[in-house]
């Protein structure tokens, strides 16, 4: 079923609006691309609801946001939303700075995000105003473990309720919701945590799943999810001794590349709460 | 022939001055210095100018244009014009937006551009004032291949002429013309079309290749285009089963660092219409 | 000594607000990783001193300066030195325009740093007024050699002393002086000038170093660099024959990663004059 959903990427090859940061914006392409999607990045006011209107959905991501492209990211975003286009926010690093909390704030008040995806931290901001957040890493406090996984499950619900959307708060234990069922996910590896940039890429991901799976985003979501945890762990398996965080990045992205199905879904490991 | 305008690159070391786009600018940074020319970034307006002064050639691409950078490349423009600089332009989406459709055309109406590098729908775009542009990519239609290739050539060779410049439409076959004649090059592997800014790349080594060989522009264009296609059949032939778009992107910029002179030369498919 | 200082760093992790350009930043946040520390990128005047004032060190890198990220540098320089954090300045092309010049100068003038980490031509720039900047390289007649060592050695404590820094003068021999004793560093590879980004990156390390041995900043300036140094030496034993500069970039920040500080000790090469 999440390998059906990963087909569908690479059969209709979405592409994908994204105003996102410059730090991992190459990545963010080449991952797509990787998926079978194509990426066009666009973030000047002047142009972001036309180019929008020409692809089959946006991801909005803040990591570099600035008074230039927040415009663009509602122009863009309320485009997308009149188009039913899927929109995924990726709040980065809200709860580090008033201008992102706000920012990803008054992006949700005033466009219905159909994705949100974060760590705990953010979303905890997104939630209740404040949170955590470690510039723009999640807080230990708010890791999700065996321990705390029902209050953390029963959140994530809420939030996406609340919120009429789905909600992927990503880290070592990955929750996707949609308010009512919860895909619980154990893929990935700790150490994906020492490259820039691999949350950015799964929002993109995250879009072109959307696009590609319109009539089941839950499930579509959580495919990308998982394939960015399996990517990680075939990546990991094909790291040699001298191997450091570049080149466990390209090996994820070349693991999307070359995804087996069956692969797939044989390494995929989740259960829906 | 075409290894002599890659021994002047690698002899005079061009110092160019790329206002480029934030998504592929490192790859282009490092594929200069893979040829031995040298890489400037700088799209502040304050400055365009001057850093155009210091340099041998200028790269405008437009990839993530805005109200910022736009004055940038006017400004950058008009200097290296006026200073007799190979300016490339390399309209990245024209017909994507009005804003890059317009952009590249007053570019091209302020300044002469001594080189166009664009895939065909962005090309046409420029010649008819729309196009088929699918987001950063040609579209389908406008693929050249055998059995539209004579039209291609002669709609090639009269964008050439009507814009005195040297036209580099690049695709599946690549097409280098000055109005008079016309290279067909058939080389590179179409997974590069899997790459992020293989199209961006290409446009900087034009540059590059362009100062290193003021007296031979023509050709020296058409062995930049060799060069990267070359690049990527080598590249290809190195590649693992494991290996994705990243590890290929990585070896075709390195593939143009170790190139050997007559590997580049024996390898190069070209004929002259 | 030297290894307790990158221990340091795999310890403390100190987050490291970087206001960088955006050729390299992506290299840049990946070897802050690698090293133990953490990267945010922050370049709105709106949070700039907000963003500095959660993080434990601010490297400013002009690479890419503008009329926008220019006052968020001295936003968050003089927050950052009001905190006392460690700053690093990177004047990146200071000599080769007059912004880059004068922005340079400026935060000197309005803020004081305690790491300038730059080429020999940048900080020549910043002494007098004026450089033989070549685009973003040393010119070469401001190479250091063993010829003119004592010389310039001379210049650099002297130039440490007039700015109360540390100054951190990078090339084929690296020194790093506060004024009254100076390292003189021999570690590193010529190959590196042919990677965009060495200096960007070895900057944002200098400021990790420094923020995790604030009590030896001295010291520590001097391992940042020679981890640089014999992270390049390591990655260059690791390339095979048909690796460029790509594969070269990549293991210089996985000889990060995995830098055994046993083999650190023993490899760095220094004196003390």
């Amino acid at each position: 079923m999440l390998g059906e959903c990963l087909e569908n990427v690479r059969k209709t090859h979405p592409l994908v609006h994204c105003i996102t940061n410059y730090v991992t914006v190459n990545d963010v392409a080449n991952i797509l691309l990787a998926s079978g999607a194509s990426p066009i990045m666009a973030d000047a006011v002047e142009e972001a609801a036309e180019i929008t209107s020409i692809c089959s959905a946006l991801v909005v991501n803040i990591g570099t946001l600035n008074a230039r492209t927040i415009p663009a990211m509602f122009e863009a975003g309320k485009k997308a939303a009149a188009l039913n286009h899927p929109l995924v926010l990726d709040p980065v690093g809200a709860g580090a700075s008033a201008l992102r909390t706000e920012t990803a704030r008054n992006l949700m008040t005033e466009i219905r995000f159909p994705v949100v995806r974060g760590n705990m931290s953010e979303i905890k901001t997104l939630a209740a105003g404040n949170g955590n957040t470690r510039g723009v890493d999640a807080d230990v406090t708010d890791t999700v473990t065996d321990r705390n996984l029902y209050g953390a499950v029963s959140f994530v619900k809420h939030f996406a309720l609340e919120h009429s959307c789905i909600a992927a708060v990503t880290g070592a234990i990955d929750l996707v919701s949609d308010g009512s069922s919860c895909y619980v996910i154990r893929n990935g590896r700790p150490e994906m945590g020492r490259i820039t940039g691999t949350g950015c890429q799964l929002s993109a991901l995250t879009a072109a799943f959307a696009a590609a799976n319109p009539l089941r985003m839950l499930e579509a979501v959580a495919a990308a999810v998982c394939l960015m945890g399996v990517a990680g762990e075939v990546a990991f398996s094909r790291l040699r001794k001298e191997d450091g965080n570049m080149a466990f990045r390209d090996k994820i992205i070349d693991a999307v590349y070359t995804m087996d199905v069956r692969t797939f879904e044989g390494t995929s490991r989740y259960e829906i709460l």
